[in-house]
């Protein structure tokens, strides 16, 4: 029986994933850990399903962990049928992670944050080298498309990084050059039925609105290679963005007085460099990064080059920043 | 009478950009001059409108260009519409401009050049310091969807840059942070009647799609902010992509050899300055920029970063590049 192209295609994805990976150092006696994130949707089924084949081939050991966020009516359910099917493939460990959504940042964020430190959890519990995520090459694009909605600056359109460390623990994503439909097409080729979230298709959801309505527009004006184009636009960002933010990490010490930042030095940095250097140096402040806008950071970008002896900046988190005698300083 | 806003914006930003504009040396007992390039479109016009006001209240001289592409009936007699009003306005000098619009790149790009080989050229006979463009922050953010339906990297996706050197001479851009509807506004409030390009309503262009269809899907999934937060990415990746451009300049000439370039030290430089060097080099090489793709610049960077032993990489130009003693060479 011929091999479905989509599950080859998956399964190299995994095997690249796994192959190219640091893994942290395990006892010598012990194949290194990966851990899979399984909703139990078509994604992470088609994940799933492949990193269990892959793994053993390349010396790893393959766990998985569905994550129960008490949100849907049959949650619980849900996840032990997940959890049941790891079992009966192979995967070891197999966890059920049950999480208590809080509504910091709206439903979407908290329900992503719970889901992440649950994970992380495992991973660290677990001693996994890395946890594998389902995100797909049209999640990508979903995603690069959401940023730019927001007007946000180069890291935000780079889009969802291939490898994250993340609350304590790494997480990758093999599938990000995959699209959504091989996902689906691998599943009912190895006779995998997915469960399909309510959340992908309610309208309440920005990223369901994308989903159902901005990216087919887009494909129909611009044709089927959007979704890939998208994704390699990211990909190429992701590498500046790494550069810029190594830069500025640098410019930064060298912006530093004893109270705060130069302004004489700041001036003379590129924008690029000076915006970041502010962003991070406002950040170490105390000022929460999810609250600092464009806006704060082009008011302290102004006490540096449109200087004309204006009054302190306010910062969220209760930050103001004021500039005497050449010297920005914050607290 | 009360200035209409729409008006009141868009002498502003003309305002902002003669003032802070770099000008040309003039001679001593005459203002700086600028044009005007102008179409009769609704943003051309607006602009055109705010430039004979603001121009001379801040020391300049303002003159109009109008382009007959020839490619339409009645083009002639809609350019020196075009030119009289001009006169009537007190512009000058006022040019018609007529071109014979080639085919290379297609029908839009061919055209774009001729526009732009004309503007330039009636700039460098009068002596101007900027030509002045109407395109709006809904051009703006249309260029940049196309540049990620394209898979474009950060300075595609950087969009149209507020100044720039083309062909010999300075183009300015006042209206990218201006919506389109305030220049049909302007209009309007001034009395101005606009000419309609039909092109702009052709579903054979690209752009007109996104125009028609994919931004108001956007706008509809994520909100009127879309438009100005497109453009707002847009210019944080322009500066960006000046500093990485500057540093990857510099970076070039340290990989230089006799014959070439140093993979060794290629090899040292971040991804982002790397593909930047090759990217550079090919079209030092002679590669013709435009059809110099991601793919030709992976293929050298592979010769650098996944180096085993292969052939020569061909580029577009018929330039064959190969690895030999650790340096790259091509011709």
């Amino acid at each position: 029986m011929r091999l479905d192209p989509s599950v080859a295609a998956i399964r190299t994805a995994i095997r690249h994933t796994l192959t190219t990976l640091p893994t942290t150092p395990v006892a010598p006696d012990r194949r290194p850990l990966v851990l899979v994130g399984c909703s139990g949707g078509a994604d992470s089924l088609a994940l799933a399903a492949g990193a269990v084949f892959v793994a053993p081939r390349v010396g790893w050991r393959v766990g998985l962990v569905t994550v129960d966020h008490q949100l849907q009516e049959g949650s619980a359910g849900r996840a032990e049928q997940v959890a049941q099917w790891a079992r009966e493939q192979g995967f070891e460990p197999v966890e059920v992670a049950t999480v208590d959504v809080g509504t910091s940042g709206g439903p979407e964020a908290a329900a992503r944050e719970a889901r992440y430190a649950a994970l992380a959890g495992a991973a660290g519990r677990r001693g996994a080298a890395t946890v594998l995520l389902g995100h797909t090459r049209d999640d990508q694009a979903e995603t690069v498309l959401l940023a730019l909605a927001r007007g946000a600056g180069p890291r935000g359109l780079a889009g969802m990084p291939a490898h994250r460390l993340h609350a304590g623990a790494r997480f990758s994503r093999p599938l990000l050059d995959v699209p959504r439909s091989a996902c689906r097409a691998a599943c009912a080729a190895q006779d995998l039925v997915p469960w399909e979230d309510p959340h992908n298709t309610d309208p309440s959801y920005a990223r369901s609105r994308v989903r159902a309505d901005a990216m087919p527009a887009l494909v129909a004006a611009l044709g089927e290679g959007v979704v890939a184009n998208l994704a390699r636009s990211a990909a190429l960002l992701g590498a500046d963005a790494d550069l810029l933010d190594e830069l500025a990490a640098g410019a930064l010490e060298r912006c530093r007085t004893p109270a705060g930042l130069s302004a004489g030095v700041l001036g003379g940095l590129p924008a690029a460099l000076r915006t970041r250097v502010l962003h991070a140096w406002a950040a170490e402040l105390g000022a929460p990064r999810a609250a600092l806008t464009h806006r704060h950071v082009a008011a302290l970008d102004a006490l540096v080059m449109a200087w004309r002896g204006q009054g302190a900046t306010l910062l969220p988190g209760g930050i103001a920043v004021s500039r005497r005698s050449g010297e920005l300083t914050g607290g």
